[in-house]
């Protein structure tokens, strides 16, 4: 059985993360990605840690894709992609607004060639304002977004980043639900359409619902520092840490048992969950104290038999060896042709019709050309004498 | 002209934030979500901030969508729920595994009443496996994924969590996702499916193209420090906070520039991209002390002009009054006819045929129980009168 979206093509001119991810997200899916690189190859192919020449960051980003290297400043190279487009159900590119223009492959241009298609135009900042022009890095955006702010250290007052790229892979994700709903209208209309996406925008509404919570009520704003969510649900045990969080009322009193504070559950300050938002200072700092007395296995399995949310902090090494994980099969081990034995994720949600899978492994540049261009019937030599394409 | 989505129902009985949150988009974009709440109400309609009774949270969560307010436990508002689901397209639940299926509502009954619908299970851990049972909260999936071991204090070693709640709502778009593609799949084969998706599958995938850069090549793990974008790259001003970052030699010869440098071009230390990632500590730390001797305006002027990407790392409530937001029209002003004047932003894809808008204003609890029992053919006094629902 193939994927959901099997029998779709998709021309994606993206590089970096925000468009590669998103195109990664819909090949495994079952789409015919096919990546069309320059010469020189995308970003991310030198980014890294590597093997054998392909980065870690490249492998994860671009699986399930097939890659063409051709140089677009040639009649050849261009006619290529232009027959590409033919056959493409979806065309996306993440380059700054205007240079897509530039480079001959305007929504028009490319709407010619293939009037149904649906075009998709993925920006830092949008198409206008004072942004619009710049180079966009994943930190910018968390600066502009507030998730910077967020992060706050709430000793010194300096913002601090989350050090791992969430606009860049909010955005990934963002632009693959958006690709596929057009691709859906599509199948009901019969026509293609522009879809345009700022990673500003999408980082804004993710952070929306409780990250910007106190700036939702015009007129009633309050203040950051009691927006929900704000506390580090951490504690240092005698031998590591763990994670616990009680929001019901019986998970709170499951708490007090597990903890052997029987008496914490008529304590007035914390018997409605309204007081325990109120007091929760005092709260994290008196259930801190007694957790720090024993080792995380003994808190955890007193927690888990009284029905309080709880889990080990892992290491990044523990992540893929925990008996979950294995039991989801959510890491997948795979020999990759030139890397080597790899790690990978299988794609997250599981669809027990069309199932979503690895489909291919991250091709190194260009692997593809010669195969895609005889498929167009193109002479991959022509193009190569031309100096189209790779020698 | 209606979202991409017009034609589509969702019968929704997810509550909190992974379940609501990708209904609301799958609404922005034009299905008729209905919102299946028990009498009682999502727990979110009383958590954080509010104003006459709705809170922030709930707002931001479940825009564009009915509420039916039923009691399941009552023959009656089963019977609703079943005709509700007999007109759906697409039904979605965020229980613990077992739950729905002790609810009557597992997928075998759903899919007698309506063969075709695409039934989507969003659950903490997966169906098997010793987290399944659990109760799950968003800092459980960060210390699980690894996201607090990757915001580890350097210093101290003690990890951190990351203070939005990023699993929850990485959760909601890839479930946004897979049920569209679950739908498109069914326009092409006219057959449903049941959709599984795990938080902690989603967070592992999401985080892993960097995060666990370090971790993919099996045999030549590295360690986690020398991963990729692991700086924190917020420099501090004469009068505030900026962020700024050269990757191409381009940009580093740029930033070189604006910062009067400009024998740092020719620094064998940093005249390559790997020299630059090998002496970054240096790097950093020589940037700031320069960064620091004026202010941001300054400065920012003098990046944007040498094409170094550049912004400030603006406050919350900083963040939906800068110019380039309102350009784009991210963020919009509307009069909640119940919470007064909010600000929500806008879905984050723009769609130039199937424009996706918010539809509607969260509703209060049951606010439309009346009328969708009406399209049923039901009559709500029948229902009030045996308690199924509110008085």
């Amino acid at each position: 059985m193939p994927g959901p979206l099997d029998g779709i093509r998709i021309i994606d001119l993206t590089s970096m993360i925000s468009g590669p991810v998103a195109t990664m997200l819909l090949g495994d899916q079952g789409a015919d990605v096919i990546k069309v690189e320059p010469l020189t190859g995308d970003l991310v192919r030198y980014m890294g840690p590597n093997r054998d020449g392909l980065t870690s960051g490249f492998i994860s980003a671009n699986r399930s894709k097939r890659s063409i290297a051709v140089d677009l400043k040639t009649a050849d190279g261009m006619q290529a992609v232009q027959r590409l487009i033919a056959t493409g159900d979806v065309f996306v590119q993440n380059f700054r607004p205007g240079a897509i223009e530039r480079m001959g492959l305007s929504e028009s241009k490319v709407r010619e060639i293939k009037p149904d298609i649906v075009y998709v135009s993925i920006s830092g900042f949008g198409e206008k304002g004072p942004y619009a022009h710049r180079r966009v890095y994943d930190p910018v955006i968390q600066a502009l977004s507030g998730l910077a702010a967020i992060q706050k250290d709430h000793e010194s007052g300096r913002p601090k980043m989350v050090r791992t790229i969430i606009p860049d892979k909010t955005t990934a994700i963002t632009a693959a639900q958006a690709i596929t709903a057009a691709l859906f209208a599509r199948e009901r209309t019969g026509e293609g359409q522009h879809v345009k996406l700022a990673m500003l925008d999408a980082m804004v509404g993710y952070l929306w619902p409780e990250g910007m919570a106190g700036y939702t009520f015009i007129g009633k704003e309050v203040k950051a520092a009691r927006a929900q969510f704000a506390q580090d649900l951490i504690f240092e045990t005698a031998d590591g840490y763990i994670t616990a969080g009680a929001v019901s009322d019986l998970e709170w009193q499951g708490m007090c048992r597990a903890l052997e504070r029987p008496e914490w559950i008529d304590d007035e300050r914390f018997n409605t969950p309204n007081g325990r938002v109120i007091n929760v200072k005092e709260r994290l700092a008196m259930t801190a104290e007694v957790l720090a007395g024993r080792p995380s296995a003994e808190w955890l399995a007193r927690l888990d038999a009284e029905g309080v949310p709880c889990a080990p902090v892992l290491e990044r090494a523990e992540v893929f060896e925990q008996e979950q994980i294995k039991i989801n099969e959510t890491i997948a081990e795979l020999d990759h042709p030139v890397a080597g034995r790899i790690r990978q994720p299988r794609p997250a949600a599981r669809f027990d019709q069309t199932p979503a899978g690895i489909q291919r492994h991250a091709p190194t540049l260009g692997q593809h050309t010669d195969e895609l261009l005889r498929e167009l019937d193109m002479d991959p030599e022509v193009l190569r004498s031309s100096g189209a394409i790779k020698a």
